[in-house]
């Protein structure tokens, strides 16, 4: 693979629905877009899940920025890749700043895909024609307005529904949608809310079928989450403190968790993606793909990653739509009856559209080897 | 005219020839592209003339980002501006900077005339079909290598030739054209090489029945080109020394020259160079339109200010493939028989090339009202 | 505590003896030093052990700089600080990024303590009048080398000598050294060099009566290490891995370690390694703190907080004199017979010396509220 | 010279009084303060009077970093400099940028008069002990207000009293104050504030005695100023459209003005300044020094110069607590009775103050050879 270029791009792209925090309201959302080009003229897309702030882990935009220009894209200029499998070693010494790897590694498994006439599906080995996908819905203001929209996001039919919780809003919310809806799909995510503590507190939580608690205890723990996992039965499922196979392996190995879910960027690219992915398969630990409000890029490759067979929970990954104004790819992710179809077309299958990304496009960097 | 943005982009484009200097060989030209978006997705173009290096004038790449960021894109936002015209008078309390003044008007211009649904060419009140165009050769190791230079212009039909002098490469060289060519439309570019002591050298020139000798005194001289004048029956042509509508005036008056070579972003935009035009057609002065080794963008500006009738001399825009590898635009300026049909589209006429500008671009930053 | 400004200054300060990797040699240190201004006009000094490449965690210079210049230092202009003793709550949201906010915690502390008159010492609880010091010696190039160095050191009066180990470099050299010196006190550090299948081999080293061995595996596990620290009888201590009082309570609850090396740069501040101290100090676990090549700053913060009674074994904060040309502070660290005299000045005690501090920034910005 | 390094650093220093205009008011003047080390430890200091916008001539604070760090310090570095006077060479094929140009011409005849123990003034030839100094008024909102003003000075003891005037603002002011002083020395100011239109009008100022009207037409003018001094009887003295010996030999020529202001930075430094003065001494046109808002390193440069024997007007340097709350020098540059005494100690003779110097200091970067 001989590269021309390597074009980093910092986009702002408008929102359907803004996202509102104790620090204000924004509309757009911020995020670093990938390109590597060959000398042929093809390209190859990443996309760094990476915000404006260090509020899910340490990195940034800004540092993504610094870390890919001074340290990973001189790496990828110095060696001769042949494979984008090759990738993890040559980032390895770079420590932690998974989401800037990942951002690079999946555009050149994007452009060898491509270059391969193969899609990335296939080319990562996945098989399924079709994937299941559920939905996440956040805080409501009373149980009522969750069951509501649990309610009209059934109708949907998406195959799973992920309603988030936080001290306070949760055994009397799952409960309103247990009464409605006895059967269907349901699990719960605290995104770090608790503490063991609140281990009593949550294991009421067991009365009510769950598929899964996610992430209930720090961001940064998998220790704790082991002495939570002996004293429920709902499996626990780790998002946030899962950064690479042997996190996977250990977490395993002291039972911390039944189910993971693999988030690209958060454990560095697709190859240690597919590692995690591999071994659970292995140890019998059922995968599932996060999402982190990706653009068509990244929800392209989100989609690749969960036609492996381990996937065997439906994921986060909703239609383009429900995101964003208007995609940057052409056609957009669409989802129907929870169901995705999984592109065939080179690489991500889906055709980024050149207009559009300049539009959002708020500065640009390109390296050249 | 609602704007939606405003794109800077600092592009690095492939010559056909590579630049030697005393400090290397340059096989890239740096120059800054501007995109003016409106509200309804049409884009203007303008470029800035502006090099790497302050050697022909005060400015560079990095001083013409600084003054179009921080002053003359938020002076546009904080008018509304309804015909590129009025553009002049908005940044007139900047002072100089004209080549970064130049292509944001040349954008807006671009724009504006796309909008309206007329070239740029008729917008500025252009009558020609087609403009003549002249060629310029560099400085040659010997008066015979001249001499086949210009042989090989004149017979491509090029309908002026206009040859580089210095101390130590001028009479002898010009002597030797005109024994070769003793009837061709000849002119000498001195590029301010020369100083007052010189006068009764370069008088000798008075022999050759020369178009003109351009620019032989200081870059930011008037005065001394006067007793230059005073001196010379051939006619004083000035370039560098000419900023505004108002040096030209005085020149005039001083009878400094009898020529004047328009650059559009010397002057700082079409509208002061438009009344130029229009004090020099008063004054009897006959007008050309010099060269600043422009991409196809600023070729296209170059080509529409020479269509307005006082423009009575060949101008220095050559073929886009005189100069580049591959150009910005679609298709790109051709000479034949030393004319350019002048193109009868919207705005400049040539269809800029996304993917293109893509590659060529460096660096990019967008701005927003 | 009404804060005037912030400064940020990039230093590039002359070391004693060159650093070399496979990536070259280095002359210089390249790291972030703070200062924080009252106005009153008194300065507090912070010192971020970050260095320019993301290899021993994922800080770098540049990433550092950027959150602190976009999340850190608003977070304190937005709070009113009365204690330092706040600031682990105030960054508590931003994930990571230890170094950034320690460095800006210690100027904080500095400046805190002048205002009361204390020494920083003092105002952290310390009650030592000199604290013990012990020398780290590299990789060398055969075990004999090795013992001469160690036999220098010895000779110095230094109070526990360190040596570096990796696999290739281990046993025989640690033969080596306990033939000549059977009763010194003498621990090994691995940094991260080996993997659970060197535990066999490892193991060996129960038989040389070692103080302790150093983060043998990964640079982000607690669990593996507990695994080992079963397997062996010499104490394991932990330094990489270990970023909070969590992490330390778990890897106590766990067995993973029997002694934490705590630097203040790793774990985010003053108030966290106290916090971590007197967690161990409860726990029965001894402590001491690991050196990052600090300037005097760094230094003078080391120095204090090994001041705590808790820090009952010898740290690696060696003499200015050993590691730079010329140190930023007056007088520089000294130690004699293996003891550092703990200053009473207020603050760090050490007064840093402008001209110096100018001559090494290399670049600076300062933020006001 | 060896030097050891410079740097750079923008400065924000608070004014005694706000500047109004009509884009808002500002408390703190934004400039450029120049280092230049040599590796025995001495320093040598700069200024640049660029401000942050371009609207006294093209350069700002940011296009002035811009060319230092591009092109001027690189050709500092590259040239074996023995005398200051041979900077102007050096810097000669970058065009224009003279403010730029001027801070490093400052800051190394500041180094070299320290080198060689002499004060600048006597390096530059300077033979006066004390210099004469007047004030400059802004525009009044009415006559009776402007003659208060110029009461209050006169009785200060300033050697000379200079009005600001505008259309609109200038007869009936002039007259009104030579009504109550009929005899000071007195000049007014146009700032480029008219045209030829105005010849008529101004021409009344020919009965009120003036000194001089300074730079009545446009700011890049020499030539109807010329037309303008036929005219009127009152001297005329140029300011903004001299840049070089040759436009002062011009303008000289052709009669454009009797006085000439030098102002170091417009004209590119020390160097050109001398030759200025020494071509106004042969041509028997007096010249004096203005000013251009200068901290206490801008202000000593000014001194120095003044101390040439052609300086025989009064200049504009005023106290610098006439501006800053606190000057960066010690001590400040002091007037009584209209007198500034010329410092003798080595160099500008007066002690930048680190500590100040570093609370003003915004933002730095250093530079080495």
């Amino acid at each position: 693979m001989e590269l021309h270029s390597i074009t980093l791009r910092a986009m702002l792209m408008r929102m359907r629905h803004p996202f509102t925090t104790s620090l204000g309201t924004e509309w757009d959302k911020y995020f670093i877009l990938v390109e590597a080009r060959d000398k042929e003229g093809r390209s190859g897309w990443g996309e760094s899940v990476a915000s404006r702030e260090p509020y899910y882990n340490e990195e940034t935009v800004s540092t993504n920025w610094s870390i890919m220009k001074e340290f990973l894209i001189p790496l990828i200029w110095a060696h001769k890749i042949s494979h984008p499998q090759e990738i993890g070693a040559i980032f390895r010494h770079i420590r932690r700043n998974n989401m800037a790897k990942a951002a690079l590694d999946g555009a050149l498994w994007d452009l060898y895909a491509k270059r391969q006439g193969l899609s990335l599906s296939r080319l990562l080995g996945g098989e399924k024609k079709e994937i299941e996908v559920g939905i996440s819905i956040g805080i409501q203001e009373t149980a009522e307005k969750m069951v509501e929209q649990v309610e009209k996001y059934v109708e949907e039919g998406y195959r799973r529904i992920k309603v988030k919780i936080q001290p306070g809003d949760d055994i009397p919310v799952v409960a309103a949608i247990r009464r409605r809806f006895p059967d269907i799909r349901l699990m719960v995510d605290a995104n770090s809310a608790y503490t063991l503590a609140d281990l009593d507190h949550l294991a009421q939580l067991d009365q009510f079928n769950l598929m899964m608690i996610e992430q209930p205890l720090a961001h940064d723990d998998i220790i704790d989450h082991a002495t939570f996992q002996k004293r429920v039965k709902t499996p626990i499922c780790l998002d946030e403190s899962i950064h690479s196979r042997e996190d996977a392996r250990k977490a395993i190995e002291l039972g911390s968790c039944k189910i993971i879910n693999i988030k690209i960027g958060r454990v560095g690219g697709l190859g240690e993606s597919k590692a995690i992915h591999d071994l659970c398969q292995e140890k019998g630990i059922p995968v599932w793909c996060g999402g982190m409000c990706e653009s068509g890029i990244g929800r392209g490759h989100n989609v690749a990653i969960t036609t492996l067979s381990g996937f065997t929970l439906p994921g986060d990954t909703a239609a383009s739509s429900r995101y964003w104004v208007q995609d940057l790819i052409d056609p957009e992710v669409m989802v129907e009856k929870g169901l995705i179809t999984v592109p065939q077309a080179p690489g991500i299958g889906y055709d980024p559209v050149a207009r559009r990304i300049d539009e959002c496009t708020l500065y640009s960097e390109a390296f050249r080897p």
